[in-house]
């Protein structure tokens, strides 16, 4: 199943996307008034069921209870626009990555292409996050070498501490694309990742929250990236260096992990740092991120002051 | 004026402490059902000003909205318990502290005694908070060397973005105490420091969240700790590399601080590792943080099974 939350008019829904039939189904009707995706995933082992029931077609007899909206007609907003707190993220969790970073001079102060032993865990801001379509802000002044991420993102849905990586599957509901925008410069300048990450806007997520029953097997996925169309990014979630299961556990140990949480899981080779010289995101410049079944996320870099001024 | 959160036989409340009278005027009244510090806070500019004009003594015309409770008769719970995201963090913010941190070698992979040029920043889960006289997880089995860190904690009250350094103190609602309990193993193997500070209970929080207009001029607070009644920490908040107003100004630069939003700024030279051999927390400990006016802050270590045996 394809969640989404989105806006049509009102304030967020959340809903159900036909791909095939280009509708979404809206399930505010099954939802508390102001109930978002986190909340549908908090009653996920109760809604979960009769939603994966309901087909939307009109032989239905819940048909009634979820009007649609043609797919073009609503605006996608992050699947969770607002997180519980910060995202998780994975840093340099594919082989090829590692080694672009590690040449790139960025990975200060250690500037290794070591693989690491162990994962390399920090956060993005909360509002950091934007949806699919929306415009990443390049926050000329403060940051000057804009770079793309694409990233598969897991989503949780039972919480808990101590999960055992055999069991970590159990407590994901589901997964999104994210890409981490990350401010080279910050991030170099300022050591810990955090700052650099977390910038507003810079983490698009979306378009889609899919299920993990729709997913399946995971590590079958391919994650993509383009920019302006270039293909940039290309690597298997088969090839991750820390693998979910091993993820989870690693979060898990110490940390609750709960309901809604996000992880992303680390980017393939061929960001702009990973090019020499850099190739660097400006102004205008269209990100696309696709994983496999996980539809397509596309933003554009806004335009600084000076850029509008160029055109 | 000094706010708790605090529980008195049921949930969480929001109450006004007089130490002097020894007791805890419970907010309730004031606010809606389940309403937290958080929700004081976004409605401070409405709500502050009758709390303020409130005495609670008998003649108050307002004493009977506020019960009163004995001090000692609640249970005293972080100030704020769920904060909305992630704790913003400081590190390497004091000078000695720098180099006691670059000498014991868990500065990995840099080892450096140099002082930071920018701003170090990394976050704290929300999870990991726990309030004044809890036990600390000591996490046997996950962590090895526990360390803590007293520190000022700064309260946003008006959120905000590109907030001005000579502007910021505008957007301080209040203060708090944060202990920046670390495990060095994982700080140091995992890289990036979000898990070694993030496990459940690393984060004791409180006692009291104490208004700005109360702490008056914050430079010329002390922070204090004490491990088993013995002192390690001792320095002054006018001695931080980067001032509070210069924190608020990097964080916001790029990031919207939204009320509620918690920055520890960083502790000063006297933590475990900064002793050769270093002096890690072992069951039992009993760690004191005070903080001038803002009182002071006790966790206990618990036990491991393998302690437990030994007594």
């Amino acid at each position: 199943m394809k969640l989404v939350t989105f806006s049509a008019g009102s304030g967020p829904r959340v809903g159900v996307v036909d791909a095939d039939r280009g509708v979404v189904r809206d399930l505010s009707g099954r939802l508390p008034a102001g109930a978002g995706l986190l909340d549908l995933i908090d009653g996920w082992a109760e809604l979960g069921p009769s939603l994966a029931a309901a087909t939307g077609t009109a032989d239905d007899p819940e048909h009634a209870l979820d009007p649609e909206h043609a797919l073009d007609a609503v605006t996608l907003l992050a699947p969770i626009p607002v997180p519980r707190r910060n995202i998780f993220c994975v840093g340099k969790n594919y082989r090829e990555h590692v080694a672009e970073f590690g040449r790139s001079g960025y990975d200060t102060p250690s500037r290794s292409e070591a693989l690491p032993d162990k994962p390399i865990v920090f956060s993005k801001a909360t509002t950091s996050v934007t949806g699919p379509g929306t415009e990443i802000d390049p926050h000329p002044g403060v940051a000057h070498e804009l770079d793309y991420e694409a990233e598969l993102a897991v989503i949780i849905g039972t919480g808990g501490r101590t999960i055992p990586a055999e069991r970590a599957y159990e407590h994901v509901w589901g997964y999104t694309i994210v890409n981490d925008v990350t401010a080279r410069d910050l991030q170099r300048d300022h050591k810990q990742w955090l700052l650099g990450k977390s910038l507003d806007t810079y983490c698009p997520m979306g378009p889609w929250a899919v299920t993990a029953d729709e997913v399946g097997d995971v590590t079958r996925l391919q994650v993509e990236s383009w920019v302006n169309g270039e293909r940039r990014q290309k690597a298997s979630v088969a090839d991750l260096i820390f693998d979910i299961p091993t993820l989870i556990a690693t979060i898990s140990a110490g940390i609750t992990l709960l309901p809604g949480d996000v992880i992303a899981t680390g980017t393939p080779a061929g960001v702009g740092i990973g090019f020499d010289p850099p190739r660097f995101l400006t102004g205008g410049d269209v990100v696309e991120i696709a994983v496999t079944g996980l539809g397509t996320l596309t933003n554009r870099v806004g335009r600084t002051p000076t850029e509008e001024g160029d055109t």
